[in-house]
């Protein structure tokens, strides 16, 4: 075989290059597109336990005047403030565990301080709301029309399918490899285009790696959708609001 | 290494171009399937919810025999009538909220005055209509099958998931980076074709800019699904003659 | 810069060929998907709506016996088939809007001349079918048991469904930028071959164009998934088949 | 324009078969995707269909008790095992329907012949057996609850949806055309490699020729999920091993 | 035709390599795509499962009161904790059937070793154990509402899923064929590099062979969601644990 000189070498690299980009284009592709719909999942079904909560909220403000009849205004007053409380405390719960923070003041605000100890001691304190919505004196029970049931299951598999993309990670085994094949093809680039354009190469590969890197950190960030920036408390806010005026 | 002259460097380009050129299609890729899909599923949904509002009157109309035993002929009347009123105000305001528009005369066909200003007070007109749809008096009410309820139910999450639609953008990280790749490459480009043609390269990069330029462009203006273009107007006054007929 | 020569101007349009080559294949690939999605879409809803409605008439069928005990044979027998004739309507009807045709005689076949003129009136009459197919005497309403109406509810969601897929053709925007990508590349083609084949790039480029053309139509045939060639007639024939039998 | 020799020209063929080669692996990737999901969903559909018919097993056993209140415990051993029964004839017809085999002799283990002949005159023979399933005596059918009926429904879609996949072939032209690249390419390869490798070109298009065509082929297999491979006798086995059990 | 030298034969080959090499990756990137949608179905619905159990807990937890008025305080309790021993069981079952393990000793904790056995020898046990849930003395009966019954049905068909996902492989002739591509692409590459590297071109191929194999065995290993490494018996405690405290 011809011996080839030291440019030769460095030509030929863009070859490896090219390959190792497109498996890396391929994978990169492959985990926007994950993460994009874990980010898609995560917001819609968060969206909808909270829509989920403000609807079950108006089919028991809609339930007043039967409780009325069975037990007194006062009485039915008081019941049917207590079911709206329990959605707003599950409401505030899920929100609070899907973003690993807890503040303790949003609950004591809805909640006596005892209530609040039960709750962070159970294990799945949203699936106790919900418990809590539909447990009540047994005269009222009859007037529970299944409607109201099926909304509290509805609602609680909204927040599950919250935990299961919270929960469930993008497998480890192809993030590791994007990183692999990542920082293979960032060491090669500089080599192939070096003997083109020798000190103008390191802004160009400060350009592409910027470019690169960032569409992998967009996915990163993407990947868990129930952050900071997500604006749940204006949602819960104003689910708040609308419960109250309904009621 | 070999020095090169001017037009060696520019021939090398090309290679920069491609790369940045791959990233930039996938991306560009990515993000139409991302906006054709939330096109799609806004149109679909709000669709629906005009749908399911003209279904929900039909099953309402197919109620009057029953009120008109519980209650007479004349009240049964204006019972469902106010019940169909109360639908078309729902379509009509889910209307208005996702189109960002506030057309005060069609509202106030619907409903007197201070209704209106009571619904615009409302934080959620809709889930308002909704309440407003299955509220009256107790002794109709035995008469108001679950069937109903659901159907109401249902016809909230439809508006919800246009509300999702509406409110999750996609995310401005692909986008930001999507608009930088785009700027780079259409900066590369000239210099890549210029040393061969010269001149002709004005024209032959304008073609290629508006046509990627373009593609970018329709994701954006597919992106929001509930714009001007979008003729819901159609959908609601069939809705209103087809209720009207039933009744 | 040096001079380039005719020959090689065109051997250099080839990259750019390629650049509106790929942008092209992508636009392709995704008028192809989503025209496919379109098809897959309409025939599996249409053909739900058919299932559907024979599911319906089984239904209507088992409630033969509680009929006859309340309003005697020949009433019930007379109840049974005038609901199942109004099934038949509505899949004849769904059938004709779907295919933008009509056919009279098919419909007098079912209905006497002044309903079908009432029918044609009607801006939506499959939903008018949907009502007449519940409405019925009182003494009978109360044997109607949810689950029918739940049956009519999601066999008029389903016809929905297929209206929305006729309804929402796929963006325009999209069509226009394929179909100019697709002539610029097209334009360009010949050029790129015509100095290595001469006369031989006339029947080449024809084989060329007469590929990707091609793929273009079928995307454009297959968008619109209930043209004539769509089999419906046979479904709704076993239809009419099935019911008759079931009663 | 220069003249070229025979081999130049053989070498820009090269840049013809890219073209198709790109057309084609795009083609094949959309023809893979779409058969691959054809036979997830028919094969998720008809296990669904069995499951469903088992669950719904374990309802009609689980109402026994209320049947022997009504009828006695004769009558009410006779009813449940004829309700089974026919529910193992339906998922036995459906199997059959959709496998496009006539199994006499399993289908007269479980019915009398005369039976048979009703039911393969039937132009709808699952539908016939879910008919057969909710069909009984007045005075039983006050027992059935509305989730048995529902669970008929379901268990019929599911079948329905099965029908889908396997009345719904992928759109011709889109096959066509695939082929027609496919024979494009196949015919174009030889010449690329035979200037290089002369009779070693043989062998090296057979392997291609080979590997390409045998994706064709998988993709056409897995387009009809319900061929002879599929193990659906183990399920119905299950199946009736189960229901046994249970009564 | 001119005789090439081995030198200019080797360097073509990089076009067969280049050829073989798309075709590869669109298997790979097919394969990976079909191996994630397995493992996130897989983990989801499995998930749901042990969520759906845990509701179904809460719902006959619900119950209590009207148990405790039909039958005593005693016997309503000991009524609710057999139906939760039994949600237990078939979650456990589940986990354990779909992970391929026979862990005795956890069922002996929850069941008598009579019924353990009865239990392993039933070719479907999840579903005896939600028949063990839903059955219980008649006078009870009357007051399980539809709810229940529906959870029970959801809850099965969630299992199902998974089972679905457990024995529905990737069609084994795309694997074949994957492997195939992924063998002869390997075998080209390093006479592609040799040229270039001579001895630099072992750790070279070692390298991308890693990477390559290595994206097919993340896809190999997420095809079974149900591995080891799937932290179910974390859920089932929480499952526990929550159940035991509502109870």
């Amino acid at each position: 075989m011809s011996p080839l000189n030291q440019d030769d070498k460095l030509r030929q690299l863009s070859s490896v290059t090219t390959t190792i980009g497109v498996a890396l284009f391929l994978l990169l592709s492959f985990r926007n597109n994950a993460a994009f719909t874990r980010w898609q999942t995560g917001t819609d079904r968060f969206k909808n336990f909270c829509h989920l909560g403000k609807n079950l909220a108006r089919v028991i403000a809609g339930n007043l005047s039967s409780y009325i009849a069975v037990g007194g205004r006062e009485v039915a007053y008081d019941l049917v403030l207590e079911r709206l409380n329990w959605i707003m405390v599950a409401l505030e719960m899920g929100r609070q565990h899907l973003r690993d923070e807890r503040n303790q003041q949003n609950l004591l605000d809805l909640l006596p301080p005892e209530e609040v100890e039960v709750l962070h001691a159970d294990r799945d304190p949203v699936l106790y709301c919900m418990y809590k919505v539909l447990d009540m004196d047994r005269k009222y029970v009859v007037n529970k029309c299944n409607e109201w049931m099926r909304s509290c299951d509805t609602m609680y598999m909204e927040f599950c399918a919250c935990i299961n993309v919270y929960s469930t990670p993008i497998p480890f085994a192809y993030i590791a490899h994007l990183r692999t094949f990542l920082a293979l093809w960032l060491a090669c680039v500089p080599w192939v285009y070096v003997i083109y354009y020798q000190w103008y190469t390191i802004p160009l590969c400060l350009v592409i790696g910027y470019g690169i890197i960032g569409v992998e950190e967009a996915a990163a960030e993407v990947e868990q959708p129930f952050g900071r920036d997500f604006n749940v408390p204006g949602s819960v806010g104003a689910g708040l609001a609308s419960m109250r005026f309904t009621s």
